[in-house]
């Protein structure tokens, strides 16, 4: 039979089908969906949940004139496909392939680039504004989870959104999780707005209430209770309503017709209008229906099974340190974990499951989360906060404001720091070197191995002031995990292997700096390679062995080059007068990120051993610069 | 007649007055700070809006047990006269006195440092959920104004705070402004809490209502009028409770009686609480009273007019900002200016009165005011984002993932950059440049004087791309402002003076770097000055000009050394292999800062004329390191 699907070029397209056909058009892209991310990896739950939402909208607005602003954007799979890029859909997430994420450069359907939640009000305020500028006439939609709404620029946008009443519409898709288990009063509160119950509710208590209450004194006499009534009395929406945002819904989120209709009621409107769409993810797929946080962001798996595909890798970073977290809080009972919704990606469910009192997800709000900590810091916990290196960016200022500049003892565990692969730019974690060496008090470490990072992690509680321990989203080498915890002397390298030169290498990249180093000894060229461990503070002896007349240093991190361990490296050496030495940093540019695996984008940056030695090569080639000529006074 | 004050040195003595005697100590605390300020600058209005509340949060409550976290705190000045601090209060934001701020260097009354705004509902529900875990029996209260709840680290905060249900004490300090006018929903919102009209036409609404229904058919026939009375019955809180947090108020603000009363009620509460308090700025200073954003941040005053003292200083950066941007708005219809709260400290008051239509003031909402003008220059217009250096820390992640990564054109402008006088370590703009140059497509740029920063802003608005003006909390060189503006050469510098060696410079470093080459040259040593105007990109080859065998280069910034525009010019220098040189890096250090003139924190750093002539000879003065001996191969 033929597919609908063949026949769906652009989204006016749709508009030609009858309702049968748009049903089984959701079915077509569902299964594509799911056969695509079985085999590529991808974000299943979400998407599944948002097929219909998608096609509702592209029903109801005339896309790309009117500008539709997706939130996260790890719910925009069936959009990509409705947008003329079906045939491009195989390649989803693979080197030269479709980004997961919304990409402009891809499309003019895609409004606005992000990967990082809470971002779509504000955008789509700044739009929605600009066209009112210019007396424009289309709409700006901005679709948004619940679970994005527990992040501070969302909670922001909404006050300017309440204020300055611009025609907008906020397509709310609440689908009870974000990432992890969605938790927060905002949160309930939505559920609050869905759970029918409470309207009933709501309708009853106030029958009672007026039957039972004697006219004339109603009001004198109610007090107490008229206020319980007025709170019970709440109609869903009222929160939005007082911040001046009209509210339609709930609204059946698999349901084309009821959302068009929805949609097409928003449009009138003259000011911001919420539409609060409900939905579940992974609909259609049991194994994602039942676990959709273990199908958030999934490699590739067996469709039939829901099972990963790859099974012989060994423990990833991520589930050593939530094995480490365990020991570890069984030791020390000051020790908790705190987290921003990836509870799930930082390896931290077991320990969730096992010590619940002491584990914190706080939504999607990085900034709150090491706040909050500082504040369990202050009354003297041990708080260990976990975040992925690129969403601690969100917390920059209360990094150094609330936890540095008060030497704060907080721990921070940055995941995926580093190169990451499949999720494209947006997900890079490679600026945290340069910006937590900035921060005074500050312990940078990170393992060369996750070996090293359970020590890494016992250290950082140990010294007694703000550390962070980054490490990249890959597995381990493999290492025995049985070793006792020691402290590791503070700001102290390992001489991993002797050599005239050297490499100063930083975290997951000393097993390449070793195999390079093997590499240019056996074309006569000796190099020592050090472990880092610590790039704040520096191992000044351990560095300046190596920093005499006419040596060669050579930093390598996973990390940008402006700022980071290599700028760190070379201050060091500027400033112990060390002048005459061959200084070549190898890291990571600013941007722009390839879309591949780790491996494939290392490669095309030269990072990956072949490119090392040959850059090393290269570099020891070249002549000493202006000091070869002489010295001058 | 002998001071009450005199008598107080502890909060506990405060037990012990009369109800007339704490009115008299309220007026002898306001004169106190009417005085210091007058003298030293400072916070006066939010101060003089904060005294009777203070007083009662120390009669209320037991400090230091008792954990009383200050937001922003630039409200605390009560607090420190009452706990010890009087005889130090002269000292106010002077070289070695006492911080502006909570300091808990200071006292132990002081429990969490802050400077930036909405960090203290996180960091108390920390102290609050460490207490609950130790069974200990304190209170933790935490201090708000208004204009804090519309930053988003406080929002996520609030909904932690309703989802744990932690003993926790909410004060708001409700005065109808932050900083500058406060605007947005939320605000409105706690407008109508505390109109009294709203409490009072809820009532008669109510009432008319009930006697208007014929009782049985209420709720069946009421629909929409029901939910409009439900919109209207709204008591005052019912956002609060709705995220599970009781409210109490509004209260008196002024009542010393009444405050106590509330705090007393709140104390039995067992979960989160909040009391709305109704406070004046400026009270009891009426020429604060009427221009409070005049005197949210002052210099010295006349205490009889209100008039600065020093009215000799030429135009400020600000101020010549300020009114480029009047002067460029004219001419380009697609410029506007968004700011988070602060349109009087970055000179935009006379935009916003001459071109209310074209700008915005978001709030403290520096993540939003970023993504928001994301939004907007998606749809081509032309966003000046104006906040100050540290404040923009709050949006690192917006400027990367919402403008940076996508290359659209927002123009930021960050006033205070460098060394920031009298408000100590919370308030340095020390890491922009560090953390600006790690951003993909950025321009980096820092005028030598305030006619430069005319066409640095004319020339970021050309650019098409995301452009950064950096500049000091100072007044300008003085030099002529009616150049017309033209666009400089993307990533050239300027050579101010010539000479054998390099001092690169950086910004308002530029002028002190030519002093000190004057100087130098006195002493015979020949050093040209390049003015670098471009951080990013770096002029190459005026840098390379300088960069010959046994050439010195200093570079000059005030920014930290680690990653900043020293870090950029060596990383340059590197990557051209001009290894032969001797690089000195001169530039602030991470911190701890001193409090005190920007004068005396540059001297003590050695950063004035002076300074900066010594390090430099002795810097020529030292061998070459390791390289003086020979060179390897």
């Amino acid at each position: 039979m033929a597919k609908i699907l063949d026949a769906v070029r652009e989204p006016a397209d749709l508009r030609t089908l009858r309702p049968d056909e748009l049903s089984r058009l959701a079915m077509e892209v569902r299964a594509l969906i799911l056969e695509t991310v079985a085999r590529n990896g991808g974000h299943l739950a979400s998407n599944l949940g948002a097929v219909e939402l998608t096609l509702a909208l592209h029903l109801a607005f005339d896309s790309p004139r009117d500008k539709i602003v997706w939130d996260v954007g790890h719910q925009c799979y069936t959009h990509k496909i409705l947008t003329g890029r079906r045939d491009r859909f195989a390649g989803l997430r693979r080197w030269g392939g479709l980004l997961g994420f919304p990409c402009r450069e891809e499309s003019e359907h895609d409004v606005f680039n992000t990967g990082h939640a809470s971002t779509a009000l504000s955008a789509a305020l700044g739009l929605a504004v600009a066209r009112d500028r210019a007396g424009e006439g289309h709409h700006v939609v901005a679709v948004v989870g619940d679970g994005s709404l527990t992040g501070g620029v969302a909670l922001e946008a909404l006050n300017q959104i309440g204020h300055l009443r611009e025609r907008l519409i906020i397509v709310l898709n609440f689908n009870e999780m974000s990432i992890s288990i969605n938790v927060g009063a905002w949160s309930k509160y939505f559920s609050y707005l869905v759970s029918g119950q409470r309207y009933i509710q709501i309708k009853d208590q106030a029958k009672s209430f007026l039957r039972r209450v004697p006219l004339g004194r109603a009001v004198i006499k109610a007090g107490r209770a008229l206020e319980e009534l007025a709170k019970k009395m709440l109609f869903p929406g009222l929160v939005f309503k007082e911040l001046g945002i009209r509210y339609i819904g709930p609204v059946h989120g698999h349901n084309i017709q009821s959302l068009v209709e929805a949609f097409e009621a928003a449009k009138s409107h003259d000011g911001p209008v919420l539409i609060q769409c409900v939905t579940q993810k992974g609909r259609g797929y049991p194994p994602a229906r039942l676990r959709p946080e273990k199908f958030h962001g999934a490699g590739p798996f067996q469709v039939t099974t829901g099972e990963p595909l790859s099974k012989d890798w060994g423990p990833s970073y991520s589930s050593v340190f939530g094995q480490a977290m365990i020991e570890i809080a069984r030791r020390e009972p000051k020790v908790l974990a705190v987290t921003a919704a990836m509870g799930e990606g930082t390896g931290l469910r077991e320990f969730s499951e096992r010590l619940p009192d002491r584990f914190f997800d706080v939504g999607i709000a990085e900034q709150h989360a090491v706040t909050f900590a500082a504040g369990l810091a202050v009354a003297g916990l041990k708080p260990v906060v976990a975040i992925y290196s690129t969403f601690l960016q969100r917390a920059y200022d209360q990094v150094y404001h609330d936890v540095c500049l008060m030497g704060l003892p907080v721990v921070f565990v940055l995941d995926r720091a580093g190169i990451v692969p499949d999720d494209g730019p947006t997900h890079q974690g490679i600026n945290d070197i340069a910006f937590l060496r900035t921060m005074p008090n500050m312990v940078l470490m990170a393992p060369k191995d996750e070996g090293e990072l359970r020590h890494m992690l016992w250290s950082a509680l140990a010294y007694g002031r703000p550390a962070a321990v980054r490490f990249p989203k890959a597995k381990g080498l493999g290492v025995p995990l049985d070793a006792p915890l020691e402290v590791l002397p503070l700001g102290r390298s390992e001489l991993v292997r002797e050599g005239t030169d050297l490499i100063f290498a930083v975290g997951h990249m000393v097993r390449p700096a070793v195999e390079t180093a093997e590499a240019l000894a056996r074309e006569g060229l000796s190099f020592a390679v050090v472990n880092a461990r610590f790039v704040k503070p520096l191992d000044r002896d351990a560095i300046l062995r190596f920093a005499g007349p006419g040596r060669t240093v050579v930093t390598l991190e996973e990390g940008v080059v402006e700022g980071g361990a290599g700028s760190a490296v070379r201050e060091l050496l500027d400033r112990e007068g060390r002048f005459g030495i061959r200084f070549l940093s190898l890291g990571l540019p600013v941007g722009p990120y390839a879309l591949g695996k780790a491996e494939e984008i290392r490669a095309a940056l030269g990072l990956d051993v072949p490119g090392l030695v040959r850059r090393i090569k290269a570099f020891r080639g070249t002549p000493f610069g202006g000091g070869d000529e002489g010295q001058g006074g």
